[in-house]
């Protein structure tokens, strides 16, 4: 795949803050990042956006918010509250898309939870609609709904934009949280795709929340999976994001490197 | 849950030996067993029948067998035979059912790899017919997909079953794998369940294929599951398998216990 399309997503360099996130990708002719909220933040975002401006990088998305299911209407309040000044956060960085991880299964009553979800998805609809920035739910693996997100597969995320019908409403498909569904083909076609992530599965897992792959080290048809989603008319960017502890513990620069031969390798 | 529908599965205790495990059922008042294949080999497979005819228990499944998958045809045939050896292991342990993990994706293609295990079954069924065993699908947690099964939700299993369409051909439910799937209602009345277990979801996950939980220490509704079953007519036993390695630190007797109380709490 072309590196023209390629984003560096801030987890898979966690130990650099902003202005070494720019450089690194800079350097390795990547042309856009992905920063997570905290490591924008902790820089300041209209310092980030100037920065991000002069090296001539693009923004893909702002990660990340949602969280809308709690056991109490305060706490639902509390992740509305913060997934509007994620929307205001990603409209002054300029990033176009902010993906949105749900929230975990509460009350154990995953089909309860859903509807808080979607709920809170209305909720902030409007206020992300006036701020020009499209919310991206993203399926996420189902070994992250007890703790991240009970919309746990590509069918979910596609019914609940469907059902809202909402031009700043879309989805982002990373491939390591549905590579294995059987209808992925299916999902993808119908799929209002709003962004794309990359990261490969491995095993063992000693950690659930950062054991992803390197894109060529697992078992998911990464290739494929970038080529479908272009048969499908998704010619937007395509983040690499590998939370891992292992690739966390690398120097950065050669984990960057790595990222651009398996990418463009694809 | 009544405890006459209790079977303990050899995992939750998994270092004891067959005598040791049939000894914690019976004074524990649990009617039935449910042992790996190799505790039961260690032990003799016929005197590990007559051991549990004594002591009045019944086995309900000897697990497991499967792993269809393979790069190689010889590979493929080595999975036949040893699922061929499983399913007369089951009949002289006097086992009905026989659960299928039926083997990761191989060669970056689920589609293949789904394509392997139904023939691996069909070329196994009249063998399992011959001998009075009932295969059990048994779809995995999609966390498993890389390294045990790229059968991972009840949906794909039924639909095994459902093409082949044998009377000893079924599907085996475990909570743990199928807890958070949006379709699990409609899944699961028509599904030819032929055997329910049970673990809870709990994290942090430090070991994907052994971090199970205790019932009632997650966040599944394993009461609701098992009450559901038995609406949609299953009436048969319901295996406990926690596999963890925290309860496989715990001393049995006390794990014994808890299954106990847990079990007859749902």
């Amino acid at each position: 795949m072309e590196l023209s399309r390629c984003s560096l997503n801030s987890m898979t360099v966690p130990r650099l803050d902003f202005e070494q996130l720019v450089e690194v990708a800079a350097r390795a002719g990547i042309p856009a990042i992905a920063p997570w909220r905290e490591v924008t933040r902790a820089y300041g975002i209209r310092r980030a956006r100037d920065l991000v401006e002069r090296a001539g990088l693009a923004v893909t998305s702002l990660c990340r918010a949602g969280m809308f299911t709690s056991e109490t209407a305060a706490g639902r309040q509390e992740a509305v509250d913060d997934c509007r000044l994620a929307i205001d956060e990603a409209h002054e960085l300029g990033a176009p898309v902010l993906p949105l991880v749900c929230g975990p299964v509460v009350d154990k009553n995953p089909r309860g939870s859903r509807a808080m979800i979607r709920d809170g998805i209305e909720r902030i609809i409007e206020h992300a609609a006036q701020a020009s920035v499209v919310l991206g739910i993203e399926p996420l693996h189902p070994m992250l709904a007890g703790d991240r997100s009970i919309i746990t597969s590509l069918a979910e995320a596609n019914g609940i934009c469907g059902s809202i019908d909402h031009p700043n409403l879309g989805v982002v498909i990373d491939a390591y949280n549905v590579w294995f569904d059987p209808d992925l083909d299916d999902e993808m076609m119908r799929s209002p795709c709003v962004g794309l992530q990359l990261a490969d599965w491995v095993v063992p897992i000693r950690n659930h929340t950062a054991a992803r792959g390197m894109p060529g080290d697992g078992c998911i048809d990464l290739s494929g999976f970038v080529h479908r989603a272009k048969e499908n008319g998704y010619l937007g960017p395509i983040e690499v994001e590998v939370i891992s502890e292992r690739w966390a513990a690398e120097d950065p620069e050669r984990v960057v490197q790595l990222v651009v031969e398996r990418f463009t390798a694809l």
